[in-house]
């Protein structure tokens, strides 16, 4: 099955120093991590099926990783709780340095040992499909992890605001139609505009 | 009935300069409009009952307002647009200066010509009645106006965090106790933390 599913990553992907290892069942992500040693950042993504069947694969991945990104229905089941900020807190004794709880068009929220915060989703007059929102969050939050080449606290929380300005442009339009369509300024431009927004 | 109730204001509430005309009838809110000629600003809240049935009236009121609060339901039902960036947009245009749309747990919008932003709302890990915090919003927002005594784009800014710290505190207790037990220092510190959290 599905699950089963053990990549064979080549030499150059061996080497990755931030690694997201996206949405698939704990067994396969247990088998991807088996194969970065190197890696100086690992952040996984999961969702309710594995929750379900593969709790305890789903515990281990939790011990071995930094990072744990999942949504708010997600974070409920996992944590048995239905206050995110307590879900949260709990889902990140269960292993992760940090863990990031999607909440949709609400925004995300951020939990470590010393932090907790919650930013909002970016407001677009133009919602067309939400479609993909919850990855290209992770993928502009890595992304600029990866492009800053640190992970404390500072760059953590800019990483959630491009997370969450990634996924603004994406739900603007089908498929990967607006995000084909800008470039570094437009995203850097929106950045600049939302941390206006929040600061008061 | 209830909707034609015209309260007598008494000299001293008839000098308000800071006017707030809590959720009821239009023809209610306007009657009190009324007796105060000299209010600095006037602010009102409404309903989805009131959209439906004195529509006519709600749209006097909005032209004779400076702002106007409302859930994300009744924005959507006034504007009849389901995108709350347009809804926003679209009630301001109706006639007041600046609209808030209170999301409940997930924060609040705020519109006027110039600016718009969301706030989240202060993740509390206690929540055990909502009941009472769309009321203490605007009661928080409206203090620190008062206490500022201006309304300039700044106060009003920091009078909506206000609001959502405000509310925050209402929601950890049932009726107004968590309120009765905190001071001026306890709204203080939250909102430092809160403004720590939002910045990045």
């Amino acid at each position: 099955m599905f699950g089963e599913f053990k990549p064979k990553l080549n030499d150059s992907h061996k080497e990755a120093k931030f690694v997201f290892l996206g949405n698939s069942s704990p067994t396969t992500q247990l088998s991807v991590l088996d194969q970065v040693p190197n890696a100086q950042l690992t952040v996984a993504d999961t969702m309710d099926l594995w929750i379900n069947i593969q709790r305890d694969e789903l515990g281990e991945l939790l011990r071995r990783i930094d990072g744990l990104v999942l949504n708010d229905s997600e974070a409920k089941l996992l944590a048995e709780d239905e206050n995110l900020v307590r879900a949260g807190h709990a889902v990140r004794q269960m292993g992760p340095k940090f863990v990031v709880i999607k909440k949709g068009e609400h925004g995300a929220m951020f939990f470590s040992e010393h932090e907790m915060y919650v930013m909002p989703a970016y407001p677009t007059p133009q919602v067309l499909d939400p479609t993909g929102a919850g990855d290209s969050f992770a993928g502009g939050m890595m992304g600029h992890l990866a492009a800053l080449g640190r992970f404390d606290p500072q760059a953590l929380k800019e990483a959630l605001a491009y997370g969450v300005i990634t996924a603004s442009f994406t739900v603007e339009d089908f498929s990967l139609d607006r995000l084909a369509g800008i470039d570094r300024n437009d995203l850097d431009r929106r950045i600049a505009e939302y941390k206006q927004m929040l600061s008061f």
